[in-house]
């Protein structure tokens, strides 16, 4: 069933911390066996393909490919650039020829799966032979048709910790700063931010309060139920969503710009709830932003998720030489007698395209400010274990890619796009 | 040598992840042998002895203590009360008579060594045999008479760490968050800022340009540096302490607000930079302000400083049972044939009250906004090793000292001192 010809796996948006395993994953089961072809890695998405910057995978040395399993960012360079013209689905099946590519392996989220979607459909429109798997990946949570998607159990590991470890931080301290804000990414599935509840262990532990944008905000219920938290414990942790939005839909924090898939840049949220805090309370706040920290820290993923990312990785390569097509690798969750295991399945792409999966409604507490146990047995599995990386002087030590002239490349992207919004 | 009598430990101003560490110190080498009598901890600093909040850590179970080993934020409470009217120190003399403290141990920065020295001078004064010693904490590492100080070397750590991270993310998206803006902990000294650069490897590499408090700043010279960098890598990563200032001395931010030793309160740095990087080279940039986890991410503490911490906290005790008072342990570096080995010395607290160890000028890059290779080697050994904490569901198992109701202690301190500024 294996095509004869060559494949490429690409990155897609903002990486995780277990982004790599991913690529490893692709990598180390395309190299079993008798491949059929070569593996060239698209060097920053799929303008890599475009572009014709591909990188012989199966030329790196073993050490580096096995060192993409704990090294967080895009190892081949991600990018958020929107195929969406006619001519560029047509440039990209002429480099498909040109290089005899019969396998994309595309790695993203919603938007991702929609672009693989097209590339499928747009390759069985000219004739053009193509196998076209998605793999799943996200901090955000927020595929349909997988139980939960590679790289939000690190990101939830982490933002829970440093929810914990901030947290005895301000109970511990008797001073100005009696109330934290911790800004989570999430702009409209609170997966991440309702991680933040895994922190808490005993009733006055961090987080009081969660704001998650699947409920509508409202200022006035959100100072009541901070006053009232403070006038308990004299200090309080709020964990929020950077897109929780006013019942008219509008953002709570959003600076007016725009990304290429048109949605709204968000971010600053921290400084909006402290600024209402401080006005109406007069009780000194601080904010907390981990911005990009909370999908690249992967010095404590978890090694569950780093597990299940390299999983879904291989899984694509052995779904490709069945012969499918057009599909996503999702994670099946199979729970007997309390123990977590996982395994893969697939979903047809149209499904998974540009839908987002929210925290149900029953998972969210009645007040709409907290989480409900039911997301923390969900949840737990997900954080369990470590991640061991290769330490020197004291840090973890990431690999590169060799033949990868990073700043050179971006260089020339920047030459060659000038004009191009991205 | 030892005078019987009780002893009190208390902690003071912002914790370190391994604050805790030197509590442990002082209550195992307390207990060893023959205890000239309690051990007790004062909750929520030296108000905790003003107001009798006294837990005896002896009754503590053993485990608890092993457990603050890894264990962030102040077990005992911390608190920033500056004891400065005459009736405060009479008062804590009194405490002090009625409890029969002999020992008096205060881990605590600058203003608490002044503090400890102050309470030495006023026993003196009236009489009162004690022997008083400053165990050193901050992360900030600028207490004079020390080669660093317990709490840096695990800040310098995750900040590193961060900064590798999150560059590597950077580094791999084409998108236009192109510049990086890490605002890091420091007022008047650039220490933890100029740890960004042991996360550099190659010279690509995540930070790019590093502004330190010594260095006056030019808006000017500062959207030069960026434009160039941009230019070359077509990416930039900045780590800038919250305490840089203007050449005529006036923080480049200050919210305006002080804190009780009259300090200016500082944070929101890197949205000002932010705000001049866009306005000038219109490149979108992220800001990322870790707040209090960079000295609270026990999860990647340090091994070496948790060690070290410890050391202090036993060193305090063997120099009280040896008859000192009015001094604060230090550490001396021994190196030898390329290895660092670290024992532990005292120095007089009025050569360490209120005095501030800045960065080296000639550790300084010439462009003023780099560090050189000496610091490296400085930094190097005090973020060698990691932490192993206790997990339960995939987090780490802080532990929380028995019978310190700490919310309701803290709603009691709130009504007592009401009025006082903290």
């Amino acid at each position: 069933m294996k095509l004869r010809g060559n494949a490429v796996v690409a990155q897609s948006g903002g990486p995780t911390a277990v982004i790599n395993n991913s690529v490893c994953g692709v990598v180390q089961e395309w190299l079993k066996g008798e491949p059929p072809g070569k593996l060239y890695g698209a060097l920053f998405g799929i303008r890599g393909v475009l572009e014709e910057n591909l990188l012989d995978l199966g030329k790196q040395p073993p050490y580096i490919i096995e060192g993409l399993r704990y090294t967080p960012g895009a190892a081949l360079g991600s990018s958020r650039y929107k195929l969406a013209r006619e001519e560029d689905f047509a440039r990209l099946l002429d480099a498909f020829r040109k290089h005899d590519i019969r396998y994309f392996f595309y790695i993203g989220g919603n938007d991702s799966m929609d672009t693989a979607d097209r590339i499928n459909r747009f390759a069985d429109r000219v004739n053009y032979e193509i196998r076209v798997i998605g793999i799943p990946k996200t901090i955000d949570n927020d595929l349909p048709c997988t139980d939960h998607t590679p790289g939000y159990g690190s990101a939830a590991k982490f933002l829970a910790a440093t929810v914990s470890e901030t947290g005895l931080d301000l109970k511990g301290l008797v001073t100005s700063n009696r109330i934290v804000v911790l800004e989570a990414m999430g702009r409209n599935a609170g997966w991440l931010t309702a991680a933040a509840a895994l922190a808490k262990r005993e009733e006055c532990d961090a987080p009081h309060l969660i704001y998650l944008p699947e409920v509508p905000f409202s200022k006035e219920r959100f100072l009541e139920e901070v006053a009232e938290n403070y006038r308990e414990y004299r200090y309080v942790y709020i964990a929020a969503s950077e897109g929780i939005r006013f019942d008219n839909g509008s953002y709570v924090y959003a600076g007016g710009e725009k990304d290429p898939f048109g949605h709204a840049r968000l971010g600053g949220l921290a400084d909006t709830l402290k600024e209402m805090i401080e006005e109406q309370l007069g009780v000194n706040v601080r904010g907390i932003s981990l911005g990009t920290l909370q999908r690249a820290a992967a010095h404590f993923a978890s090694r569950t998720d780093a597990d299940e990312a390299y999983l879904v990785g291989a899984a694509a390569v052995k779904a490709a030489f069945r012969g499918e097509t057009d599909i996503m690798i999702t994670l099946l969750r199979e729970e007997s007698g309390g123990l977590y295991r996982c395994t893969s399945g697939t979903a047809v792409l149209s499904a998974v395209a540009n839908v987002e999966k929210k925290v149900p409604a029953g998972w969210i507490s009645p007040s709409g400010s907290y989480i409900q146990d039911i997301f923390l047995q969900y949840a737990h599995p997900l954080i369990e274990g470590e991640v061991n990386p290769v330490f020197r002087n004291g840090l973890p030590d990431f690999v590169h890619l060799q033949n990868f002239d990073l700043p050179e490349l971006r260089r020339r992207l920047d030459r060659d796009v000038a004009g191009v919004t991205e």
